[in-house]
């Protein structure tokens, strides 16, 4: 394959940065003209209290006479903020800006930052419950590993609405969709292939089981002390569990044992990955290095033995970068009035994703574009059809 | 006096007020561009860690590089919605949409609605400790008294941001600048005034202490049991606390006591008042018949009586409405980085309502129109003036 570096990266200089971000980068903007005493009447009061008194009434009159049903809160404690590390919640925010600013560019979704601090999960569950009548749905964000996963797991079963830890899940259909897209241009099946994800943080878990889900036999899983195997000392609740479903041929070892022979690398850790080692992989094979700022392995070295790479930054061909699924999946899963977001619905986004780029495969393109506005209206329908279906 | 009719409330549909509601009133839009490749790393990664960076490590660069410092928050637990009653917090949010959406027109403010299942106060003041890295400002709305009074002196303790009730102070600003306007048409001094503020709610006895504040020494209050005086039995702590402030004439008995040779009626009760009980206050008095949907008294009928009626209405001239205040309010103390909205703030704000309407006052012009474009930037100015003052 081929690498084109877009210096993208290098053209950013503080200075536009900053300048940028001064001041944030969001607005809330009503929508009625507010010009004169009558449409001032229709907006507000006296006209306001009508539809309150309906609601009151009856409340499943809410979410057509309100915005929060059109609403994403964006939550974080700020304890894993990018490659950043625990910076806390209001160090997070520019970058929860960022996402609602997406949200909306993408897909027409209302979101909004939800900075809490709140180092322990209890209160990010209570603070919640509380909020839960302001919002629609709930996308969790860097929020360290392990906590992330319990958080997930209670809010799902407490709040009557969507919930998703994008790290986690979005980054699990976006992996998939360009697996898709790269076992297709290289025309062998999805099934057959030898998977091994280095990382087991909140997106290197989450992707395992999605692959397993997607039918992906074999897949191995390493954290920072090497390969997963159920019986290995130390392990946490989620590791353990994914050890049960991974792992096939027994491995032990680290990168050098599970990456002989593999035909797919997904890189979801802060490590790096020697030359050597992606050279042992088996015949076009994919590497898809998706640490953030770095790479595990510079693409273009990887691409010396291997067929397809793809990474988690614009400049390179093949972004792996989880904005493609998680704006049509809560847009998709709002609209159809989901209480979850089912693997099933996944699998249709990874899917979608994979569609939109199916016309034009090449091991340079095995999935969209980032800014490709195909991709979220077709992940938003995907997950509607696949909410109407279960 | 006159009183004009604008039908406006008759014209008011319920098809057009649903209509205008559906989907709520709200959106949120990102200010940057986001077109390509290049201004995506600049929104979002890898641009905005670069701000998160710069924020974890120098707190004080938050305010600049974050939308908190400009966002009020619109909490209420629905407690005590317009004139609706303990709604809930889902009932409420058209409300909060509809304020959110004015703090915007006029003050160019971003506001979001917080609505919280949180009937005790001792919850909301957790959720908003939490919450607090997301905001630069919290307005209390519509939450029952006496639970306001204890919410706010607790909130103010424990955040260290501005926070304001609004139905009491936005309220009692507003009401202070009227009677200003009045009393300057009226060529009668307001600290000899004779003020009769009948319902002691959040609003009728904030405005009560902020007159007290402005200098006018007489002023009485009623609550549905009549007036309040020091050593009535059942007294809340916050009715004591203003008996002990007024009644300076130590009047007993109800609303005919108490308005009897009265200058000033300020209603901000849901009760009504006889035309026989104006008809005997002073002579060329000044009714405010603030209760909502329905007055006190009808401004016709008032105004066969008193030279000056004002209603919390748009229908009549003379609209006393808290959002001539609390805009520019919230604007001038969040721009002067204020950390409470003390009294001089309060009464700062009012002066500078009542010098809009300075230049044109009539008995029927005694405070600017409720969309009057020069309210806003004049209070904002006066707030930010009385925060470097103090």
């Amino acid at each position: 394959m081929t690498v084109i570096g877009l210096p993208t990266h290098d053209r950013l200089t503080d200075a536009e940065v900053f300048a940028a971000h001064q001041g944030g980068q969001l607005s809330v903007v009503g929508t009625l003209p507010i010009q004169d005493a009558h449409s001032l009447s229709v907006a507000y009061t006296p006209g306001v209290a009508r539809v309150s008194r309906a609601i009151a009434r009856d409340p499943a009159l809410g979410p057509h006479y309100t915005w929060a049903s059109r609403l994403v809160a964006i939550v974080t404690n700020g304890t894993a903020v990018l490659g950043l590390g625990n910076v806390g919640p209001a160090a997070a925010l520019p970058v929860m800006e960022g996402k609602a600013a997406l949200f909306q560019r993408f897909a027409g979704l209302n979101a909004l930052p939800v900075v809490l601090d709140a180092p322990h999960i209890d209160d990010i569950v209570e603070v919640l419950l509380r909020l839960r009548p302001s919002f629609g749905a709930v996308c969790l964000e860097d929020i360290a590993a392990p906590d992330c996963f319990e958080l997930e797991e209670r809010l799902k079963e407490v709040l009557d609405c969507p919930v998703m830890h994008d790290d986690q899940h979005g980054t699990a259909v976006t992996v998939l969709a360009g697996l898709l897209g790269a076992r297709t241009v290289l025309d062998r099946p999805l099934e057959g292939s030898r998977v091994t994800v280095l990382g087991a943080g909140a997106a290197g878990i989450a992707t395992a089981h999605l692959l397993l889900e997607a039918g992906i036999n074999d897949v191995t899983v390493l954290d920072s002390l090497g390969i997963l195997f159920t019986g290995r000392s130390g392990l946490t609740q989620a590791k353990a569990a994914l050890a049960a479903r991974t792992n096939p041929r027994g491995l032990r070892g680290g990168p050098a044992e599970a990456l002989r022979d593999a035909d797919v690398l997904i890189g979801l850790s802060s490590s790096t990955v020697p030359e050597s080692l992606i050279a042992s992989m088996g015949t076009r094979a994919t590497v898809f290095a998706l640490s953030n700022p770095d790479p595990e392995i510079q693409p273009e070295v990887a691409a010396r033995h291997v067929a397809v790479v793809g990474t988690g930054g614009s400049d390179h061909p093949n972004q792996i970068i989880n904005t493609l699924a998680s704006p049509g999946i809560f847009r998709g899963a709002l609209g159809a009035g989901a209480r979850f977001i089912t693997t099933g619905m996944k699998l249709a986004a990874a899917r979608a994703i994979a569609d939109v780029a199916k016309d034009k495969l090449t091991v340079d393109y095995v999935v969209p574009h980032s800014l490709d506005p195909r991709v979220t209206p077709a992940v938003t329908e995907a997950v509607a059809r696949a909410v109407s279906d279960t």
